[in-house]
């Protein structure tokens, strides 16, 4: 009926098909098979190796959670490191955020970046901001080597099944990112879905607990990625994101779609199946 | 591979596809067909004209939201109508409030009970508890004819696409519920999918604020229905659901999967983009 159909696995027992208009980019970096596919109902979609990494329906509600949970959970959030996040939109929202005066964006493929300049200029273009800059190496070796620290770090990857990912799921990386962090230093992760990739999240929530004093799991709906909410790591080493201390610039700063105070706050409530797994 | 996939549609170009064991029933009652699908990640699945109604892998969101929510919003409910909720799922919830003294039942078709006894005993069989009364009648006719008052009214409906449900998503329909309920009472409805459905959703709100002082939107994620949180109304003469007004029976009373009272507050919390939309 359509011309292409995208299918997509939510387990291996349930996919997802979405019509589609056509398939708009279809390349190959040294890293991974980028594509940039016209659905119907999700609009413009970014696929790398075949997972939707974002569409233009829903790419908000991931990248508000992603950022303004723990930029506004942070007192003064003045240096960014972005791991990953070449399509542009974790920048985007963080550049929101008029005290940031520096993000350092550490992404290993170039060609992301090139395709979300030309089909998603919204998100893509923020990445010429004179207040980014981009390093285009391995984000594992990154924070192993910098002396730099930063008051929040993003960690806006692809999922850890997909091979160049995998070291930015591990303790040592972690433990990286934590001497990379300022005092009051937050990072933030996405994580999965809870439900049907529940061993994934609590390994990786396992993993996290090992080295952040402080570590909590928020959710959101994001419909393109799964059919349940989906999980994001807060992991701090003082501040937990109920005192909401960077949220008196809400107000007085810009708009949203998604996020806002009372979802800062609910976003942390779990269900009581989920409260006994991952609440301390 | 599997003998059998059940497709269901999130809307016009999305369609989910579920592998499946076997059928272990198929018919046709005056009002409805009526299916038990055995999936192999949703467990057993009850099916009504093509639309799955229940499945064992999340029933439990879904009852627990649309009875605990109302019961522990209200001081102390003591008489329940439930309109439709054949199954049973709605019946088991809310007799574990040990002070309900009466639930009224009132479902069109007596072949969803015979169904879901033999299927689902772990819900059917609540119905058959000596506090349940089920009547066999039109619920649109109880409602107007009815002199009796509750303190909560359940709409647990098939959704208004489906013919014999239509009426109960009216103006008429829910003045009737209103005049039905005691001075403190609270109506609850299950509502649609809040993106692929927010016509259905928005059209629906107008109404029950046409006829109730109080009407809020509430969420929860249910997988098998959609791939977004789904929503309830909440209405009523005079409670607000935040007062909580019942949440001190919480604690000693039963244990829950989804729902506590953490999650009652938040679940009102609407993103900002349906905030506009949803709130007064």
């Amino acid at each position: 009926m359509f011309p292409y159909i995208f299918r997509y696995e939510i387990s291996p027992h349930i996919s997802v098909y979405l019509e589609c208009n056509e398939i708009l980019h279809s390349g190959r970096s040294s890293f991974q098979k980028i594509e940039v596919v016209e659905s119907l109902d999700f609009g413009r979609m970014l696929v790398l190796d075949g997972v939707i990494n974002l569409t233009e329906r829903d790419e908000f509600v991931y990248h508000e959670m992603l950022v303004h949970v723990p930029l506004f959970s942070h007192p003064d959030p003045l240096k960014i490191l972005i791991v990953g996040g070449g399509d542009g939109g974790t920048a985007r929202e963080v550049l929101k955020h008029e005290g940031v005066n520096r993000i350092q964006q550490v992404e290993i493929d170039r060609e992301v970046i090139a395709v979300s300049k030309e089909y998603f200029p919204s998100l893509g273009l923020a990445l010429d901001h004179p207040k980014v800059n981009v390093l285009f190496v391995d984000a594992i070796q990154y924070v192993t080597d910098t002396e730099e620290t930063f008051d929040i770090i993003l960690v806006d990857s692809t999922d850890p099944v997909i091979e160049q990912s995998e070291g930015l799921f591990t303790v040592p990386f972690y433990r990286d990112c934590l001497n990379a962090l300022t005092e009051q230093g937050i990072l933030a992760a996405q994580l999965g879905d809870i439900s049907f990739e529940a061993d994934l999240v609590s390994a990786v929530f396992n993993r996290v607990k090992e080295v952040f004093p402080i570590v909590r799991i928020y959710l959101a709906p994001i419909p393109s990625y799964t059919l349940v909410p989906y999980s994001f790591a807060f992991c701090s080493k003082t501040i937990h994101p109920e005192m909401g201390l960077g949220l008196s610039r809400f107000v007085r700063s810009f708009q949203t779609r998604y996020y806002n105070p009372q979802i800062h706050q609910s976003a942390f409530v779990l269900p009581e199946y989920l409260r006994k797994e991952f609440e301390n």
